[in-house]
């Protein structure tokens, strides 16, 4: 068993210091909120009255804070961690923030010699209280298995997302994804309505198609992502299909910004001399706008 | 076994009506292209010279022109179907066609006295050579029942959309979902590109949420359409991760443009007061921007 | 004078038609309405019964109508005015139409032998009242400089808009400019409200910057419009202060889906390698995603 | 005469500089390169070795720097103006920063006892040289009125806006409006080429239309910022002249993300219900979508 700090003690934080305690880590707890320590203690983890004293003796230190700003004022602030962290612990920043400001943060602390991770968590506080977060783990491979057994105290699923920064990385494109998502799937589910048509009878069909599935592991894995760009479905048929789509929503009232943009997306692919290609070339086309060369 | 009329022998008519001979019916077959024609007389039909020449003594009549413009034609023309078809006869547009227009001409056969129905087809033309297709089927309870054997000797699957003019309604809301959401999912990949991160990190932790799975039947369900916004994950922390996603987007030269859309997506809903809600009250605030009242 | 059919007499046409024969022209009137043809009568006009009777012996043929279609009918379809349409006679097109529709229209009456010209007009009712409208005229020299006495009756301003076709163009473009220019217009007077600064003092500084000034007379002459792309001002401090004003939007609930589509476009344009390129340079990069080469 | 403290002597700071030296003010500079500095001080200015330094008896302290967090720093980091500043002397913020850091600089000063005010620039440098800036003055009618003379040795124009925090808050807006504009000007212009219109003849019908002179002095006036909404031009038809030159503009390859972001909010302003009213209803439709009340 390990002796860990722990700083936050949020609606995430607290019951994952909650779970260490469970397995029998030994826990020096700070909140900048007193109480919510008081409420670890009880449990059976001792207070601490600043980071820097959290960190004392320890040999992980776990962060769980709103924001990059925060973690940063925890480690390197008047009474940070820094100030009393041994060169041989390892700090787990488990806090959703900026993923430049994390690599930052990691930079600065081998600097002064210390040895960081970034392990973001997904999934919800009913989650964290049954133990069974997934956990995104950003490090190297000797950090990740150091960390592993502590973190999956906490969690129920690890991905070693290959890298320091990179468990930071994968949440920040996995929230990205699906918060867009949610808007265009309302677009979607809006105009159904409009049209008149069941909701059920659009999921039912969706349920089979890329609609439902997702292209990354129906359209793309034999089409773009092996270099195929012979048309299974053409670029400029899709196009078509939208602006038929932009049409009706215009005429009922609908507003899809979100369709309107990937209208414009599939026109540029157009103009990029890309009509007749398969529609996973939109990947290529989105990767040409990114000035990213043409080969992987 | 019926007596067809099959207008329209392209890359998916001429296999689906290829089909319909295979399992015994009669065609008679019309396309502005004679060796189109020519190709399924030599399979058992008979080649027609009009529209109208085909409709003769056809019980049904079935279309899969490129457009909605040539469905008027090839119906209301000269030398149209009309001229010659029965008032018993069935017309099944299997087109792919404006919604707005497939309820006109569904009305104006009506006005002349004449039945028809809309099934658009899904998947490919691989699909129509196997007779695998998804049928997409627009009518009344009594055209579905009629139709159906007809249709089942060219497709494998057929779900019934809920009424006339259904089927290309459905055919729309998915296509424009999986086009749309193809765009989108390119914006994702290339920002994951540009991380350095792996894809297959990325697809890994994806596979487990709504990002890869899609919201209509994770994230929905429980919360927006049971009428519950209770926060699982606030409007406000999602759009301050759009947020972040953007900056860090352009600040790698990675455009996304639907990015960009749906987080003023999201500053909407906040201004509509609905940062504290679930996330899936998106679909209420882009049906309130749509001027859908907010019972449903 | 001359003998001129006029078709169309709504709330523009109708005083149009009225000031022709003010002029001492005269005229044959069609509306289907007949009432509205009934009111011309009064000040002189022939009442026609169909289009094609309109045009018998008519020099001109002015056609002021909503939209396209309703043009194709009236010159081609059952008492069109190509049925009784001299070879000899000019058709004046002043309707607001679809331009790539107006180029099909004037081939198919060139393919018939009839003579025809598109000439939209700028301002309001009030100036077609007052015989003050603008007038633009697309077709060649000599129909241009035939149909200027008869136009100058209805307008007071008259832009040659360079050949057939082109007065239809230029409309588009400052419609379309001027109906997008008051959507972003929009959002800088919300922002300027939500942050609490007077809308006179923006005014004030706007009025001497591009901002109210526009680029086309300001910034782009000696700079983009000469091929002189080093930076009064850089793409790349462009795009940062497009980003502070997103992210000030953004935390005072401003949705600002123009400047946030915008920020992308300059986000392209710094991945295409123009960030310290004048801003002006992003008529280029828009000339490039159109698939225009980059010489002009 | 007044004794001043220049912090910043960039490619604006340093003729800004120099002006003020030319009126007979004397000057501490400080720059974090020393070259920078000694550039001055060969005009006649002292030499500062810190912000702090530089600070020491002045009456007046200009910051003219690259952003927030620099000002942040000279002011209050390790050796910061606020070290040696006097309670009795004016910090005039002149660098262009994110206007709600500005707010909060200006509230710590006062927290500490120090007056600070925002006074950005328009312009160029060539104009910084020539000490005829565009002085865009945030302050209290105190501190402005102190403040001009200095002021004025730099520029040709100051323009007060309203109180503190609003110099930089005009800035902001003139620069959001001028810099998207630039970007909804490429696209019409490109759409102009693409539709092989002369650009030219497209100016000049732009120059007497809110095209070219925007709306904020000709449409909005005498109808939305007067509240008459009846229609001069009814957003219905703007709202169908945008689809008609976005569906141009994709038959012809010509991306256009603003005109389509545009047609969308005009899309909204139909689904709450203003269609037949004015086109400068989008105002108060960007203001509805903004969450602000009705009554201005």
């Amino acid at each position: 068993m390990s002796a860990i700090a722990f700083i936050g003690l949020g609606q995430m934080g607290a019951p994952m210091a909650s779970n260490l305690l469970k397995q029998g880590h030994q826990l020096q707890v700070f909140d900048v909120n007193p109480e919510a320590a008081q409420a670890l203690v009880a449990k059976g983890a001792q207070a601490a009255t600043t980071p820097a004293d959290a960190a004392i003796d320890a040999e992980f230190v776990i962060t769980m804070l709103p924001n990059g700003d925060l973690v940063r004022a925890v480690l390197f602030g008047e009474n940070g961690v820094c100030q009393r962290l041994s060169r041989e612990a390892l700090v787990i920043d488990m806090s959703t923030i900026h993923p430049l400001q994390t690599d930052k943060l990691i930079a600065e602390m081998a600097e002064r010699g210390f040895s960081m991770m970034d392990v973001p968590v997904g999934r919800t506080s009913d989650h964290a209280i049954a133990g069974t977060l997934l956990l995104l783990a950003g490090g190297t491979p000797s950090q990740v298995e150091r960390a592993t057994p502590v973190l999956m105290a906490m969690g129920s699923e690890l991905i070693n997302a290959g890298g320091p920064g990179m468990g930071i990385r994968v949440k920040l494109i996995n929230n990205y994804m699906s918060i867009a998502l949610n808007a265009l799937s309302a677009e979607a589910a809006v105009l159904c309505e409009a049209l008149g048509l069941s909701f059920d009878v659009a999921l039912k069909v969706m349920s089979g198609t890329p609609a439902g599935k997702g292209h990354f592991t129906t359209s793309w894995p034999n089409k773009v992502l092996k270099g195929d760009l012979s048309p299974a479905f053409m670029i400029d048929l899709a196009h078509k299909d939208l602006g038929i789509a932009l049409d009706v929503a215009n005429q009922l009232h609908v507003p899809m910004p979100l369709g309107a943009a990937s209208r414009e997306v599939y026109n540029q692919a157009r103009a990029a001399g890309r009509g007749r290609e398969d529609w996973t070339a939109i990947l290529e086309q989105v990767r040409a706008s990114a000035g990213l060369n043409h080969t992987r």
